[in-house]
């Protein structure tokens, strides 16, 4: 099974695929060690390591270029973060194959106006697209995708929108009649009660998507247990967890004048050195050196 | 002053100069925000964090996208590592222009062969390019500048390469009236002494810069106290904490089947959105959207 | 003077700026050789040299990249096209001053909406954003730029979108209010009676420009003696000449079954290799390779 | 077939396999429907269309993303020009994945040492590696391919340094030894003879590689006629047919003060606008814009 099989089989099999944001490779990798499933493309988490709001700031080539880098070291499915998909359905008509080419395996679209703005910020600007509109480059993307096993999730905002339930429902059904394969429904309420009742009225047949960012307290189990939801998404917490320690570290070491205390706390060389990738080096040179 | 003189200041004082590794802008903004004088603009960073070796393997292209990314940012000096400088004394003359346009301060160059490998890494090929040789692509790159106040720094690996100190000082001598600003010199002995050596013989008249990596006891009162010495560049020390805390988050994670006890331990998403810019934003918001 | 400076001297001079299209560093080398002002950073050109619509298919880093790179070879300001800046007002804070930095002189932002449509297309969609809302654009890239004399040209598309005289003085006034250095008048008539009234009417204190791709009947003299006009811009001769004897010289090599007649109708390869520099770099070799 | 395939088949076919350079998609493109077998993603006509010389200047990214660019707009097969690999074996092992990703057919790489020079500048310089190890570059590049249908050609450089009949076979055998699918054998005499005595004597039994630049008087059918050749490429002349056009247009342009009369004489905007693909595009429209 190739990683694209790997996402579709995993969609079909009820069984909750969890994946985690990444930033670069490295967080990825570590992703992909630590166990998850999958890699979120997250373009919130590319835009923070650019210290520029997930706002449509980044030019989409700086987050291919940076699938494309993903993909090319782990061994797991890559669910790419394309924001409003770059522009209308033409232009995601134009960008699918291009990320399907850069090795992700899935694609997210939500139905957002372009140019977007972070769901999770205070007083942002969240409008939607008319729904016929959004069907329209879901059709786009569905219809550009080469390999069948490719997979196109649609993100409704309703919720985010402040638009309730009843538009988010009608929203996800119309996303799943244009040939959406999964349902993103995004809420950032503090508990997860938006969400469940979103969940429990799910009349659709294709399996929703969940990034439980302002709900943390609903557990795996807690959503397996709802079934119908395929998917969990951790959005942010690798470029959270890169930020706080490196904030920690910074402080200490300007403290201290030096970095003879946050030495041994810290991963030694050796351990990033194997994290790029040595053994296969040294073996590539022991091969080919000549 | 802007930050090319504000560099060049900086060695001209005497006082010690502290710059932090970076690879990516958030880290370098983290750096800055916490009292580093200065980033460096490291090739080995930017390599783990695309989970590649540091061999040469990434494109120059995607050093300098980079380093341009950071200088973007940040309103301190930035110091692009070139490793060897991508080739021979005509690929630097070719380089410098487009790194000092990308708003870096300074390039340090290294007197290795292409293509390099990482100096800390154990039975690495660590072979040195003619002094000659290396002599014009240090008169190369201080040339091809624009700006006179733009740094030329030459790092002598004859220690890495096991060549001793006379080798080691007849090169930064040499390097030296090639025309360099400064002399990097760099050791991956355990302690200090080697260094310290070098540092009390060096007889040249411009100022050193020290990487202290595998010597950390060596903290930057003992290093100003030492006279000579220019700058303390940290080259490492951000990977490896978003190492550490990625890991142990994402295990944390798994274990936990999710994210409720992590949630509470990490920075918020209102203080990564704030790290974005989002006051900037705001105004630009307010004064511009109609 | 630099190349900022060059340019808006000649928008003051009341004399005619001549700006070719160049889809390539090599196209504006051969522009500025044959004597034109200035180079046009072509977004229709770029597109064409991709074989893509000009319908914001390719991505702003694309484009971006062209501009540095042609601004790195030629000596005459670049007048770069940003199509309607990437997004909204937002966008366009953020985008000018990476295409300051990129080395142009000059953008043009047009009233279209994003994803915007080639202006000569047959029944292409040209909807135009409100008056309010492009105000802040322009606004928005004044205040962005770094340098007071980079150049900021609104391009009026009312009479693209058929919608009169009238409403394309009405903003191109509005555009002016709002900041803007120069008004970029467009029209697609096959004869220049409908800009030449544009010309005779336009009440502003600011330059136009004028692109008489449709109307090609009209010349420098013609438009010199309108007075008004501070620029003319040759949109897109260059890749049409390229194109034409390409397809030309192919279809002769595909004929004959090889190159031998087509080879001495060509520029030799010798003339190629001087126009990559190789003076220059000859000299850079005897300088620096040691 | 896919363009790997046929690549494969062609070669395995005893016809001969034409190529044309192309600097861009669109010149590809007009190749393609010129009729030409196959594109040459030429590194000296990319160098050139960005009037830097072709000596390693370019970043190896910058051609990987044309290659990656033209491969997306032709459906004949697309062999790429890397050069000297962009460093050791190492860095060839690493390469050759992405060129292949990028949708590449093929690559060459030639045994000059690294950074290249020209192979036809007069005077250049023309240093080759060691026999062995350019035979662990091509091993490494046949063993790091996925699809096993990617062709690796290697080319000799052997005549264009000097070298001799001898040392050219030597070598050729010595690659074919390694694994490559083809050989490339390259001379810059201006008659055939010196490759004519190379094919008579060539005892491999991989096919050869011409590209008949500086002897142009030889034809395809007398190429054919040798048997052994398999493929001919014809490596710079879509740059030299646009260098020759663009520069007579625009000095007619600046002669006349105007476009009047070299529009007629040009490709329309229209034609233009078709190479762009834009039926493909009215039809996305229709299909998905609501």
């Amino acid at each position: 099974m190739n990683k694209n099989q790997a996402l579709r089989a995993a969609l079909e099999s009820g069984k909750l695929f969890t994946a985690m944001a990444a930033h670069n490779p490295l967080a990825a990798k570590l992703a992909e060690e630590a166990g998850f499933d999958g890699i979120w493309g997250s373009g919130f988490e590319l835009s923070a390591s650019y210290a520029v709001p997930d706002a449509s700031i980044l030019s989409m080539s700086t987050h291919l270029d940076m699938m494309r880098a993903i993909a090319s070291i782990v061994s797991v499915p890559l669910i790419a973060d394309i924001d409003t998909g770059f522009g209308n359905a033409v232009n995601v008509h134009y960008v699918v194959p291009q990320y399907e080419a850069a090795g992700a395996s899935a694609i997210v679209i939500e139905d957002k106006t372009f140019p977007k703005d972070t769901s999770l910020r205070a007083d942002g600007r969240q409008e939607l697209v008319r729904i016929e509109e959004f069907q329209g480059k879901v059709a786009a993307a569905t219809d550009a995708r080469r390999d069948k096993d490719f997979v196109v999730i649609a993100r409704v905002e309703a919720l985010i929108a402040g638009q309730g339930q009843d538009e988010a429902i009608r929203r996800g059904i119309a996303y799943e009649e244009a040939g959406a394969d999964a349902i993103l429904i995004h809420s950032k309420q503090k508990t997860p009660d938006e969400i469940l009742a979103f969940v429990r009225a799910w009349p659709g047949h294709v399996p929703l998507v969940l990034v439980p960012t302002a709900y943390p307290q609903l557990t795996e189990s807690d959503i397996a247990a709802l079934g119908k939801v395929g998917v969990v998404i951790y959005g942010n917490h690798a470029i959270r967890a890169a930020v706080g320690a490196m904030r920690q570290v910074f402080a200490q070491i300007r403290r201290d004048g030096g970095i003879k205390t946050v030495d041994s706390q810290l991963p030694s060389v050796k351990e990033i050195i194997e994290l790029q990738g040595d053994n296969a080096m040294r073996s590539i040179e022991t091969g080919y050196l000549r």
